[in-house]
């Protein structure tokens, strides 16, 4: 498969810059694909776009040069100095097809003047570039959920909406997922924000033949969750209470720490968790800004369980990882996969990639082997 | 299925006693099945005796009677104050279908003149009850492992060998194994001693038509190892070191803290992480006896793996279990298992159950959800 | 010395309950005194009273059994099965000696009248008993900060807004300490409740020569904080975050993972942690209610600290202890620490008690081993 | 005070590197001084050598250019990338400095050759900067325990073994040791080596008039405990197990992977449990080598301890530093602090420098906050 197109909307943000230096590493063989779940055996036959035809763009409000953004990731230790170098011309080369992103505090006119826009920055790079088609990646900063209104559920009062200079009915993530359907791009959400979840998307999704991702990249506590929760079930020991703290630093520490922006994430999390193990579990969870950490996140977790005969135990576990370098790998995952599901006709939105994911689309399957499972048998079968 | 003995080796441990415990609450229904697995959702379908329908008796070494051990177990707060009272002659009753077990050290003559004896106590037992079938199952004290004699090879030697009074050949948890198979009984070894996992031993099995399964029973650390390096693997993290410490207090800290008796756990649990992760893993492992734990276990694992572009990053986890509530109801359970396959005419190894062991037998499958799966389907063709 | 009182403010809790069955326990000579800081050899001399010259009684506004409350924490670990038959009568006779305590939801009238009843009460007690002398102990629920009004400023003007039936100028806690004082017994506050913090109670205190201590018990996540932070100054490594996570069940975990009664308890804890590190340390901080956990507490910490040329470390830890175990033999070595300063003359707050205290009247010392040794000289100066 | 010669054994290891490129960066102000004691407030006033009064040389085995291994710790996250260039002429210098050490495989003749050898290069060095004296301090790897033998307790017996071309009499920390303190300098062991603890060696540094401090720095499990174990002490809570393991990359990982070779600090550190806490207290020690740890070493401790009433609870902590990075400020604070001891005219056991050692010589006392007390009161009256 030649020519695909990786958007990444959020472009300069510490996933992006980490997946773009992975992807030119990886092409100019650096390093090993370490964390690049399509390059395991299972995915030998199918059908992706290798490394070198990916080519890619995407928006951003910031103008921070990449190559400037990677070596701070170099000095945080994301990135190791002696790919720093071999990259830079790579990264001027992305730099350059990177825009403006969409933010609605700048924005003046009716939102369908910046869909409008958007659209335009998506066609203009799929044209010079002569994609067969792009993926477009949300990796921008968390948004709260938004407040139903009956123009999300209905794309024609949506799109009457849009014109109504005095309203912006859609949060910025919605209406990039909106544009970027409109212009017959593939969609992943790898946040929580609201996004391509609206009813109305999904039916501009569908009636466009466009397969949509999403939501919320799976990197640390939710993944082991959703890896030890099916042992308790299976073994029938039953779970009393799964506490939580996750300490982040960085951009995603400020924006999490803060309670209403983290909410979206919180409720991401619960849902996950009362999905695999029913309702009567006490689950306190936190998200704390710790600006020191840097890029490290760590995830403390306290399970209490009861035994045979009513005995007490728990199982304690800290992960403490780097939150770009477990996602960025999964960016380009998501890119080969998204876009192999396009060229194979899939539309609509892609249950069989929950295994990315702490909140998947159209499936309540949250069991990590069973994501596993379906993820391999889904790829495996196209062609 | 009505009449199935469950006989007990080591039938005055921990591990069995808090069995026994369970078996009458449950039979009295003073507590929930929590902890046991055959009474999943999964399982509802499957031939498998009822609670009451098993009778239980077995060997020991030493004499404190059931209720006796019981009660110490409520002290340690395994067994809660109001259940043991109500199960007081229900103890009674099993103490007294208890004999001698074999010990080498007070055994003069021949091996089979031990033999002899045990397979009457097996025969008197599924006599006296009018059973079915008997399941015996191995939860007495580690042994070592043993150095490979031909008569471990072949059958025709191993009985010659047995009559001589000069020899010890076998050592006693195979000893167990083979007069539990020559009075055909079917065979689960819950600890990691040789038992029946000698050539000969598997020859006598087949011949007899009779299922056996194996060995050492997977309640802690290895449980949580089997969940969790597959998702390493699928996620295609690089695992570089797995360090694990054991903390056992109790008869099995004083066992398994003598470094010579722990060598074939140690090799067991080694060799499980190895099928999990290949080779390369730096893996020291430790099992400390820490009497004041008393029938509590801890155990600390430290994973140090490598991400996308080198990333190093780590994942610990502290299991405090109490080791016989957690392997007691999987002894409840594979009795049942064990004496359905029976009935339906399988012999030789279950590979099936290698959910229950940290050393399947006839099988290298080590993935505790692929595990999961092999049970469920196995249990459900059952009939 | 003979005949000291110990009188408790939620005398049916927990902690008290734990107290009195120790003290009970004690002097029947049934366990040994760990945990008991004036039975350690430093303390050998010090003029205290001894374990059966303290009488207990109490006000609470709940009724259930002393006796009651002690088989409930049997069952939950934290009084063993063969001390409780030993002290059931002393358990009865102490419950004959508490009286109905304050409740500002069922009292009607004047706040003075409730402290004409409480003074009554303690009056009552000591000549009942012919005590040489009270110490008053709160271990009731936690209450939140209360603004700060003139009356708590001023002894006249408080006295004056007590007789007033349309106000309710003091919360619970200051009510209690108003009246044992104008009782002219000493005052201990295990909580972190307003209490005898005000200053018009200092004024009172000081003025009929009576000693008082506080507030707030330190049994755990503070405990090691005052160990641990020392640590880390001394060797000039700079704390750059100390984020804790507390879970708690049982009543106290009901009453702290309300935000609002959890307040006065963060805010003791920042307090502490500002005045071992300085100010610039980044210190997220929650308690949690987990019922699950009963009568257990677990504290989880995570310091991050920075070290030679910038080097990046941290240290976690787990401290998962029983409330009541921890918190008990204090409130007895208090009882006995404070009536010796009583009988010594000793007036006002007792800074040399901050030892066991998260946030310790009249000083900043919070490094444990300087408090510490503080208590130990102190004592040693009684006679 | 001006000249001060610092002499490192194992001159191009990790911590001694560490230490060089530390004193450059203070002395050029390129960094804080974290982690350096002896710039704490305490120290303000006590007459030490300024970091540009200290001169660097050394020994080792190994020939790897100094600014080589700066790299190497540069990558390993030890140094910054920006101070490294800073202070590659500096490296360059002190690496002038640096004499091949002495290796037992590699010597032939009397080891009396070897120690002229030695203290020629200690002399050489002295006189060539002009110093006022010289500090040597060992920091290369660690030695196994020796067998006592008497001419290791008489130093003329010493002396005429160290003729004899037939006999290696002297481990080689001790030879390097006895060079030193013949040379006239002194001496500090941050080994657990035997080095300089042989009554012979300890006559010598008396008769001449030299100070030596040790043994095996404290910078972090053995840190803890001895800033943790006093707590329970305080509180009158009995530690029933405490149980420690260590994970260990690096070159120390390697040594001290190996039994034989981490024999000597196990009993250094069992030593100091048993000092604090008594002798009944289990409490087994692991060391392992895990080479992808790098410089990085993790420790996790589970403390086990009965409360009040027999309760037993339990604290665990995991500490994750930089070996490096904790030991080589401390490496900068012995010499100047040694140093100005010899200036004040002190000789023999430097016990007042307990604060910095797992098995401080002429002390019993482990307890880290009186070491803390002892080190400054002794500081403050020097002059």
């Amino acid at each position: 498969m030649s020519g695909t197109g990786l958007w990444l909307i959020g472009a300069r943000g510490s996933v992006a810059t980490t997946a773009v230096v992975g992807l030119l590493a990886l092409r100019a063989k650096l390093v090993e694909p370490v964390g690049c779940v399509t390059e395991r055996p299972e995915f030998a036959g199918v059908p992706l776009p290798a490394w070198d035809e990916i080519v890619v763009g995407g928006h951003d409000i910031v103008h921070t040069p990449l190559e400037k953004r990677a070596e701070q990731l170099a000095e945080a230790g994301l990135v190791p100095h002696r790919v720093l170098s071999a990259v830079a011309s790579g990264l001027r080369a992305v730099d350059a097809h990177i825009r403006d992103g969409y933010h609605p505090a700048t924005h003046t006119g009716p939102q369908s003047d910046a869909v409008a826009r958007l659209v335009g920055d998506l066609e203009a790079f799929r044209a010079a570039h002569g994609l067969d088609r792009v993926v477009v990646v949300n990796v921008s900063s968390t948004e709260p959920p938004v407040p139903s209104v009956p123009e999300h559920a209905s794309l024609a009062l949506l799109e009457e909406a849009l014109s109504d200079p005095s309203r912006a009915v859609l949060p910025p993530s919605s209406l990039m997922a909106y544009a970027a359907l409109l212009a017959g791009c593939a969609f992943v959400d790898f946040t929580p924000s609201p996004s391509v979840r609206l009813p109305a998307l999904h039916e501009l999704a569908v009636s466009k033949g466009l397969p949509y991702a999403g939501s919320d990249g799976k990197t640390g506590e939710t993944l082991l969750r959703t890896v030890l929760a099916p042992m308790f079930t299976s073994r029938a020991l039953r779970v009393r209470s799964w506490a939580g703290t996750n300490l982040l630093g960085g951009g995603d520490g400020a924006n999490l720490g803060d309670p209403e922006q983290a909410r979206g994430k919180l409720e991401s999390k619960a849902r996950g968790l009362a999905a695999l193990l029913g309702e009567g579990v006490t689950a306190p969870l936190h998200i704390d800004n710790v600006p020191d950490l840097g890029e490290q996140k760590t995830a403390w977790d306290h399970v209490s369980f009861e035994g045979f005969l009513g005995a007490r135990m728990n199982l304690q576990f800290t992960w403490t990882g780097l939150d770009s370098s477990l996602a960025a790998p999964l960016i380009l995952d998501l890119t080969r996969l998204v876009a192999a599901a396009h060229a194979d006709g899939q539309a609509g939105p892609l249950a069989a990639l929950a295994f990315f994911f702490k909140d998947p689309v159209a499936t309540d399957e949250h069991r990590f082997a069973q994501q596993t499972e379906m993820l391999t048998k889904w790829a495996q079968d196209l062609s």
